[in-house]
């Protein structure tokens, strides 16, 4: 691999564009009309104008990014994440213009990018994923009978259905009988279909993911990363270990992480999600991204490793630089993504030109971004400003450099979620890590609430 | 503690700055008239000013420090480096003052700060030092009786001189024989005294340096860092660990630090520092500085350990966070010393304002610096702008990211030092981590030959 085309914009390509460097490998860059003087289009070696603003008309387009990667004589295409990183008829096009694409093969993104195939594979590598009934059941005795296998607390779905609609959790077999043919009615009702579908209902659960390397026949975990505060599904503040589990989970998951990576033979890096129930403790395997995972320098910080360098190496054919043996973990990162929204004004994006810029630096701090003094935010894109990651020996201490590094950031002239950074980890529940997928939003949802009250 | 006074500037003032919040601790700078929107008394909870810019009329002063100290309600104060860091009188004030000292005692700092007590100490505290005549030695005969218990090669020094003047190198008896009497001469002629010393002559040697930290009884290492590149007696390269020792000597240096500390109750963060004979693998002790150094934090990224932060610790009376079984090392880290000096003048210092500035940073980069857009670089302090700090988990990786770190550099107004560090690290003799404490003026001196030469 001598010369790599980085497919994507903002931090992430100025991370692949270092990443390279580290290896002696030339970058080159693709930008839109609107990234003209982005950081990445402006410290690659070489850069290529893609096409408008729009992300449809530039980073989404397959043909021209290919087309530039010929043009410039890269041997190699890294897609970064989003845009067309987990699109197989990429991957494909890149492989079929006799160029090297960094992330694995077309077929394994089609095959782990659908969640009920991978589902399916998930099931024959011995994975475990949410239990739950293949098809519609048409009564309440085949119902107890499948609830009985799958465990309780599940959920009742209609099997036509959507939107909702005649969904109920029951706690027991009783709750079950009780409420089976009123769903069903209901089902039968609006859909002319009264079959249901059960699953297991996971009250309160947890969002930890497995980072995986593969070379297409070996596989290793690099450990997982705590990844429940979202808001609207996307991640805010990501840890790495999770301080959620426990020595045996973590085992058991990671060991399931590794089996799904070998069972489809998956080259490069990747990343298993599993829901962990609150509960139960048990785990179940949700979906596999197939591309290098935005919250990635949490798993690198505590464990020393370069997943992008690990990415290239993969795809140079170099194969793994470590073995099982050789990854361990040392302390704890949380990273903090920093949005050009407005926390007060419900994460309105606020694009626009930024003024001065200071960022978080100096001992146990790192800091991912693309923004420099006068950088010009545009509105197409996701509004990713910056990545602080934090290192401690322990989550206290992280914690702690967190409070004290987060307010270094520094961003005039567009809002910016870094206050609202600073709220969450002020929380006890932050504090404590007692947190599932639902916290965040449900703290938002009072806040907004008080807040009501007061005005 | 609660509020802690820096008694410094520069990027270690900020540093201090960072470990103190990063512990809760409110703190309190002290600025010049020419550091009045430095970086440190900007980002200070509180900044008191400490007279005009010369330091011999601000920083130098204890008494303005102490008084600014009892002003801004301060119970501590921290030295950082240079200025009055090493001066026992200073501690001693600080500690009349009823506030802590962080720092050794002040009869330790008188103890190890004096090079012949600190010589004496050491070897009652059975650590190696240069092996040497304590006295004169007046004839041939006394001369090879002294040199066969010393070990050849021997320099011989006169007694009462000074200047070089006189001095010899033997490598044997025979040559001992022959030189004696013609140095003893010249010395006699010179001085009126013609008794000589006689030393081991270390011909090539390495810098390799112990850090320590102890508690007033306990002392544990925390490994050691290689500091042989130096100009002028500056260092300009560290790195951690040495790529120049073995693991023998390291374990037998690092031990004799450890007994060394002990022996003298040593409190705090300090640093052994020991001559390693190339050619025999000897080691001998220097000196002892009783202060953080500036290149601590290659320690710090390859431990773990935050080191000002085990001061803070240590002298608030915690005690250490940790015992030496906690202490191992993970990879390998570079730090480079980026000056405002002008290496094509000569390092000629240049002192001015800053324009525009972009810092290393991104995965395994750590800046440490003050400088910040339009900073103003006074005349009257020393000319360390930044240290970028690269770490690997081996030393190739490091290097490679240092020639990708250290480009992203970019001051502009004045000169700095960065092309030359580039310079350096692109030398074979770097490369092959094969330099003495020589090697960096040789090759200077040689460019300056060849650019001679040249014009």
């Amino acid at each position: 691999m001598k010369r790599l085309l980085i497919a994507n914009r903002g931090e992430i390509a100025v991370r692949i564009i270092r990443a390279a460097r580290d290896l002696g490998i030339e970058t080159v860059a693709v930008a839109s009309d609107a990234d003209t003087d982005a950081t990445h289009a402006r410290i690659a070696d070489t850069v290529l104008n893609i096409g408008p603003g729009s992300a449809s008309k530039s980073y989404l387009r397959p043909d021209a990014i290919v087309e530039a990667a010929r043009e410039s004589g890269a041997d190699a295409v890294h897609p970064g994440y989003g845009f067309l990183s987990e699109r197989a008829a990429f991957a494909a096009l890149v492989a079929d213009a006799g160029m090297t694409f960094v992330g694995p093969t077309a077929s394994v993104i089609e095959k782990m990018g659908d969640k009920v195939a991978a589902r399916q594979v998930a099931m024959a590598a011995g994975v475990p994923t949410v239990p739950g009934t293949e098809d519609g059941v048409a009564d309440t005795d085949a119902a107890v009978v499948a609830a009985a296998d799958i465990g309780y607390p599940v959920m009742l779905k209609a099997a036509a259905g959507g939107g909702g609609r005649g969904i109920r959790v029951v706690e027991d077999e009783a709750g079950l009988r009780s409420a089976f043919g009123q769903a069903s009615g209901e089902a039968e009702k609006a859909f002319g279909d009264g079959r249901m579908y059960i699953e297991r209902f996971v009250r309160s659960a947890r969002h930890v993911e497995v980072q995986v390397l593969g070379d297409g026949t070996d596989a290793v975990h690099v450990f997982e990363r705590e990844c429940s505060l979202q808001r609207r599904r996307q991640k805010v503040i990501e840890e790495a270990p999770s301080p959620g589990i426990g020595d045996e989970v973590r085992s058991a998951m990671t060991e399931a992480a590794v089996r799904l990576c070998r069972h489809v033979g998956y080259s490069s890096a990747g990343t298993c999600e599993f829901l962990v129930d609150d509960d139960s403790g048990e785990f179940f395997f949700i979906e596999m991204n197939t591309r290098i995972q935005v919250e990635h320098p949490t798993t690198e910080l505590i464990t020393g490793l370069d997943l992008v360098i690990e990415q290239l190496r993969i795809a140079a054919g170099e194969g793994l630089s470590v073995g099982q043996d050789d990854i361990a973990v040392r302390g704890h990162a949380i990273e903090f993504r920093v949005c050009a929204e407005d926390p007060d004004k419900n994460f309105m994006p606020g694009p626009g030109k930024i003024g001065h810029v200071e960022l978080p630096a100096g001992p146990w701090v790192r800091t991912d971004t693309w923004i420099t003094p006068q950088s010009q935010v545009p509105p197409y894109y996701d509004s990713l400003l910056a990545k602080v990651i934090v290192w401690g020996r322990n989550r206290d201490e992280a914690l702690a450099r967190s409070r004290r590094a987060l307010p270094e950031l520094i961003v005039e002239g567009i809002p910016t979620t870094t206050s609202f950074l600073l709220d969450v980890i002020g929380q006890d529940w932050f504090g404590d890590a007692a947190f599932d997928t639902g916290t965040l939003e449900r703290w938002l949802a009072e806040r907004a609430e008080t807040a009501g009250d007061r005005t």
